[in-house]
């Protein structure tokens, strides 16, 4: 199943796709091992530009700028799920991209991602598709009310769902949130939420990080704590699920994914959330205390280079910068700290600004 | 004593002179903070140019070009000892220079830095100066043979020394060894070498990393390794050494302090070797085990920031990767291990190409 691939001699160049900070990260890592790297990002002020001299600033779908940047880089790979496929079948025709367009494919629509991990079965929250108010009330019948609809495409940090109450909630809410279809999913009265950072090597390797603990303020992650605090068995077994899914997609690089922890009869349960194709705010707490972080995994990954350790040194907590919480950069970092910042000029409320990791112990 | 400094806010320049592998992993260390880099250096292949946009290519002595460099960063430093005099002066005179041009004065002259060192009570080697075969007969006389011939300037990898045994070494190791004036230093029959890497804040704090053992390979560093096995009581002496180097030069940034363990009445003692008022070789195994490494510690250090935490998370050996020694990167990095590549084009023999940091405990 894996892709026989020469490994990326040093002095090549990784193609991106995103100039956020996540790009910039992968930016950051790649060239710790020798290789450059080319963003490619609409935003003429993208935090990634200040790391590399090699840039293209134009839209996704300029197809001659997709040509010449994939003519300039020897591997493509991307910071965020929702690369238009249009983008991506134009680039992957012309080199390698890495994770492939059915990663893609699969994760950027929440239909295709909960039939995919139900297909192997990986255990999700009891789900039906939307397509008109009739299917959504058959659906709420069959799933009851508090419900979530979501739409399938572009959602992100809250955005793109409604929480439906009461009767009188469905209608609006089906309006409000367009294009159709949608996804209803049963609420879970989920007791926590942890994720799971997981890499496959080009040579089928698999290898994931320990499960961070999340929680989010305002549908935005907030801190990850590594270790989470979970009954025996959970940490493995959402390990073992992390890999799984990798393995079943045929992936190559880095993948986040997130769980609900429910209670259960007995002992709690764990239900996947989502998956994210690519390297993941809850993976931020690898660079303070893995030998290899998770930006420099997914880059071995993507240049078919045999992955690196993912053992953790020490406990930790990342938590993220909001908006004007940046502020307390410089002044307040010291101690057993390390800040990282994405260089964005503006501290829009709400924008992601940067990170702090922080070591609990030893 | 200190300078009273406003930190640097997010987003500000700093302008690094040299674009060598320490001035492109102080550009990535700059990055995660936020910081932008201008990087300036002659050489047009310089191996920083890749992790920043903003570059200058001219010589060192280009006053016009050495203004309007100054014009665009808010600090600036360098990788190297040997930044001219007029540059080190024009540069200050526009703008912060950390560390400050007294730190180039006394690390850019063997003489200068053995007064200094001597003037603080501080363990050097028995020297003389040498102007002529006069001063070196009667320096030979005082501090016998074997000793080392060494110029007093621009020396680095063993490069401007000649060891002498015999009589018959004076006249043709004077001649080699232009320009004058040199310095002539009694041979030390050392165990081993370790170094310490230092840093002090523009607040005054001082902190050290934990000593390495350093053997060196053709006069090339080779292995840095992390805990040095050392008598009781040196490892702390090294540290006491080091920081009070600092705080006597009102130093602001990382500094490298090289000794020689050299056996004693009853216990070993330490010598200083030689200073380095820069980021160094032996301190790039911060990056594998420490919060914060020698490159962001700098890099606090000159913006005005907190220092950071550089307490050791494990036991590491720091390897340089020599030539075509990097042809063992991608295939011969499975395992514990950290490799770090610096993006030069050409492998030559003695070029330090990249280096592997590898966790030994635990």
């Amino acid at each position: 199943m894996s892709q026989s691939v020469s490994p990326l001699a040093p002095g090549a160049t990784i193609g991106i796709l995103g100039g956020g900070q996540l790009g910039r990260m992968l930016a950051l890592a790649a060239a710790r091992l020798g290789l450059k790297t080319h963003i490619y990002c609409p935003d003429p002020d993208s935090p990634a530009f200040e790391v590399t001299p090699h840039k293209t600033v134009t839209a996704y779908d300029d197809v001659e700028a997709l040509r010449r940047f994939a003519e300039t880089v020897d591997v493509i790979t991307y910071e965020f799920e929702n690369v238009p496929a249009m983008t991506a079948e134009t680039l992957a025709a012309l080199k390698p991209l890495r994770p492939g367009a059915n990663a893609l494919a699969v994760a950027q629509d929440r239909l295709a991602e909960k039939g995919f991990l139900s297909s192997k079965n990986i255990p999700v929250a009891a789900y039906r598709a939307v397509g008109s108010m009739d299917d959504l009330e058959s659906a709420v019948a069959a799933l009851g009310l508090p419900s979530v609809l979501k739409t399938t495409r572009l959602g992100y940090d809250g955005k793109g769902q409604r929480v439906l109450r009461t009767a009188e909630d469905l209608a609006p809410a089906f309006e409000a949130l367009a294009p159709h279809p949608l996804v209803l999913e049963a609420f879970v009265p989920f007791e926590k939420e942890i994720s799971v950072v997981v890499a496959r090597g080009a040579d089928g390797t698999v290898r994931a990080y320990d499960a961070a603990e999340n929680v989010h303020r305002d549908h935005i992650l907030f801190t990850s704590t590594v270790p989470a605090t979970l009954a025996p068995g959970l940490e493995r077994q959402a390990g073992m699920i992390a890999k799984a899914i990798v393995i079943a997609l045929d992936y190559v690089g880095v993948l986040g994914v997130e769980f609900f922890v429910v209670p259960g009869e007995g002992r709690p349960s764990l239900l996947v959330n989502e998956i994210a194709p690519r390297v993941h705010n809850s993976g931020h707490w690898t660079e303070a205390v893995c030998l290899t972080d998770q930006f420099e995994q997914h880059v071995r990954a993507i240049a078919g280079w045999p992955l690196g350790d993912p053992r953790r040194l020490a406990d930790v907590v990342m938590q993220n910068l909001i908006g004007d919480e940046v502020e307390q950069v410089p002044g307040g970092i010291d101690g057993d700290t390390q800040p990282h910042l994405y260089g964005k000029a503006e501290a829009r409320p709400g924008r992601k600004m940067g990170h702090i990791n922080r070591i609990i112990r030893p």
